[in-house]
């Protein structure tokens, strides 16, 4: 942004010192620099690992300050972590469409699992750097157990073996273990897959990764 | 180590430079070293995570020059993977004594699996340093790989569905897959509930998984 800019910006947030809240361009200038910004770590991502990446070089590829970036992250996790939820719609999709399938077939599953590794690996970038900062992250864990209730709780609105999941009960408290034993593995297979370069024979491992998954369905039905 | 003391290995070194290979002193000195530097990164590690730990701070920790280092590790990771293989005597025995169950039954799994949460909650922090090394490292996914083919081998001599998942036919390369998909789950269960702290029922979750190894072993029966 060149100086001229700078100076508009700035005499229009004095003319609005007082009012109640934020001018339309300020909202505008806010949200341009948090795109700026996310745009930035993308760029320092894709060539650097998220272990060594650092916020300073992020501030340095968006060209903005210190204090900027502090407005809108706290912290490397948190700008990675809204990297993701750009992506998150997609995601989510993906499991809404799992759940509408309902009692799948071993062939349904395997399509799904296809289409969602195909997601994946457009994100590929991404998920590799979500894969290193939730082992390095002390909150990444958490991060995915909050994930895994919430994949459960869209699955439980079309498969029986998911709403027995969320029911506090024996029979309950089995698949809820069981349905995140599912999870991690699905989660790993579909990293490998997608994003690792996993040496296998792919239609192999997406009929077996089927498979598990119908099988749990399965248990319940 | 005091200056005379140094004086001594140097002069030892100077007096056996023409002799074939090194003196005693000269391999005890470098195996010292070597113990020394696996403490230091063992200290280090113990406060910084693998991410942030760096082999400066090893080096000084362990009052050694860097030729030093060198002399016995190529990197972080190197020395890493040096501290696991000091407790691979112990994962390695685990994997024989579920071998040597050979058809065993759900309870006999579940007190195996008990047995192994315990293992590895003794070395919770070589664990967790290894954990975030493997998903750092650009040579972390085949540690893995390499880890999971060796454990296939062991268990094979003990039990028929680990011994099938060698064999080069489609029932081979399914159930090498479905090994595959096994391991990856039983590392991830493993790491949850004997370092991380997972919150959840552990007899639950502890039953559940020697279902699922049940159902494995079983499957090939």
């Amino acid at each position: 942004m060149n100086t001229a800019a700078c100076d508009a910006i700035s005499s229009a947030r004095r003319t609005h010192a007082r009012s109640a809240g934020p001018t339309r361009l300020q909202r505008e200038q806010k949200q341009a620099t948090r795109e700026r910004l996310l745009k930035a770590a993308e760029n320092v991502f894709s060539t650097t690992s998220y272990a060594a990446a650092s916020v300073e070089e992020i501030i340095a590829n968006a060209c903005v300050g210190r204090t900027s970036f502090y407005r809108h992250f706290d912290s490397k996790w948190s700008i990675a972590s809204a990297l993701c939820e750009q992506v998150m719609p997609e995601v989510w999709a993906l499991w809404e469409e799992l759940a509408r399938l309902g009692h799948p077939s071993e062939k349904e599953i395997a399509d799904w699992l296809r289409h969602r590794i195909a997601v994946y690996g457009r994100h590929r970038a991404l998920f590799t750097v979500m894969k290193e900062a939730v082992a390095i992250e002390a909150n990444g864990f958490d991060a995915i157990e909050r994930m895994h209730v919430g994949v459960i709780e869209v699955l439980a609105k079309g498969i029986a073996a998911f709403a027995l999941a969320m029911q506090d009960s024996t029979a309950g408290r089995e698949a809820r273990v069981m349905a995140s034993l599912l999870l991690m593995q699905l989660d790993e297979f579909n990293y490998r897959l997608a994003v690792h370069g996993w040496d296998v024979d792919f239609d192999v491992a997406v009929l077996m990764m089927a498979r598990q998954i119908r099988q749990f369905i399965e248990r319940t039905c």
